[in-house]
């Protein structure tokens, strides 16, 4: 076990064999930390945390943990649990109760909000936003600057249960409207927006609005304009509240 | 810290800094709580529960936590997490895993089910009941006497990401069937029912039951029948299992 | 307290009176188990999980606490929370932060996701798989081999909130599809199935596809065909991965 010389440790805290904790990070009250878990510096790990879980074949099996990283300046949110094999980079949020599960991918600067579930063997890009209440099965893929907002469902069985996986693909800039459902192989493109309420059974073309069950195309989203005409695209130029984006800075 | 007399307490419960605990409450086992809680009389705040959680910005600011109060008579389901600054009036019940954010001010005889994330910066009145897997976002008003059932999802981001917030207004005994969705804006009003699978897109008059993707409107909630042709509204004359309603008492 | 002697325990698991753990079991940590729970032979209850948890009104008339069975060879996931009176069968599997209510029956060879909540008083069947994010309300009955997938609600209340409940029955082999709702009182008949994303207010015929909000009828799925025009139905026939059926055997 390797620590640094400045960490701090709350209360009813276990952690197992060879875990590496970076200068500065916190470690709060009932958190468990399995084996071969590496957290970074000035991260924050709040109560009921666990880190390095195995799933439920491994533990049957008695496979070895992989190494779980989980990069500088993040904050694992209470009761958020992260599978072994997973691998995040820095500046990550993760909200209450978040579970993200094994062998994942996710870049810089991201968040995943309470009760969402990411599902495991995904990939996952920078400054990605996924809120509350969100499902990402294994194989979606998705790219840089995406929002996907509260109770988004995504798909990947192409006749269920026969387990012909074809994987969502959401490309960077696209938004996935709150409660919307992604049918199995669909890929959203770049710039694109799928309304709230959205079931999205078709591709979306590149700077696409869709809407409905089943979604259809509504207009251009550089065509869209906000309460006083003006125009809302790209998004990235309107944002006027910090996070965390690197036009920000 | 100022604890009565007769509270009990589990195994391995963490309590900091000027937390009250009144009478005859009970705190069970692996529960934490943070500074300035103050707990009413006859609660029980049950395993694994968090109280006065500061979110994630406080965390690193190293933010003062405010006054969090929890009323008389209230259970706080397993697993929940209540935020710092967080208001909750007497004979609350919260369920399993439940997230209230800060600065969320709730009323009397309240209950917010299991796995529902209430975002906090909102206000809800009395008796309001939201069911299990919901999600409220900040700003959010929701009067007396609603029922909000479950997997329902409340918008309020007008041209997402902007942060153009238009909180949805949720007016005393209207009902939010569940699974549905509600876009950012919408002023739901006074005995209005949106059925199970609603998204709604537009205001909903008094009265009135819409339904469907997007939602339009069905009919008079006056005009209703039940399955031996009885008139159904007010639906508070027809309650037959007491749910804590005064007019049961 | 009867204990084998041969199950292995973690940190900070506090146990209570009457509780029973076969022989090969592992209780991992900050486990909680309340009175008259009996595990089997060869489980793993992981870490955070309660067993036994009495309901809110349970708790305040101090009810007696009922016999909680959980069958061989069972993983309870972490966070996962069985109330009192519940029986599981055999090689049941949850996934993490699972509620499952007080007084469910449920066969052998189950399985239920991370974040969905069962409310108890209600009969699942063998061979069963609810995904995540599910609801599923009292009285619901689930025959065998039924597949319900992820952010799934079915619903119980014929004019909400009187409580006239009219459960749904998912009789064997039907399918349920990502993010559908269901009704209260339908019957989703054997072999058919609701796409994702369908809003479904009346009685589905066995081997009917329906989809859409509300849902209609889109084909028979003996008519069905995949990528190769290949029949997919029976879905049993098609099963590639080991999913713990008989006729995998």
């Amino acid at each position: 076990m390797t620590f640094s010389n400045h960490f701090k440790i709350g209360f009813n805290v276990h952690i197992s064999k060879n875990v590496k904790i970076g200068n500065n990070s916190v470690i709060d009250s009932n958190v468990v930390i399995y084996d071969n878990v590496q957290i970074g510096e000035n991260c924050f790990v709040r109560s009921g945390v666990v880190l390095g879980e195995l799933n439920h074949t491994e533990i049957l099996v008695k496979s070895k943990p992989r190494m779980t990283i989980i990069g500088d300046n993040s904050i694992i949110g209470s009761g958020t649990i992260v599978y072994s094999g997973t691998v995040i980079g820095s500046n990550f949020r993760s909200g209450n109760h978040t579970v993200v599960r094994e062998d994942t991918i996710i870049g810089d600067n991201c968040s995943i909000g309470t009760f969402s579930d990411i599902q495991g063997r995904l990939r996952i890009g920078n400054h990605v936003r996924i809120h509350s209440n969100c499902f990402i099965p294994e194989g979606t893929m998705i790219e840089d600057f995406v929002w996907i907002y509260p109770s988004v469902t995504i798909t990947n069985d192409l006749y269920p249960p026969h387990g012909v996986i074809k994987p969502v693909l959401i490309k960077s800039y696209a938004q996935v409207g709150a409660g919307s459902v992604v049918l199995p192989g669909v890929i959203i493109g770049n710039n694109s927006f799928a309304a709230a309420g959205s079931v999205v059974t078709k591709n979306v073309d590149s700077f696409m609005v869709v809407m409905g069950s089943p979604a259809r195309v509504y207009c251009d989203i550089r065509e869209l304009r906000g309460l006083n005409e003006e125009v809302l695209y790209p998004w990235k130029d309107f944002l006027t509240s910090n996070r965390g984006f690197p036009w920000e800075k």
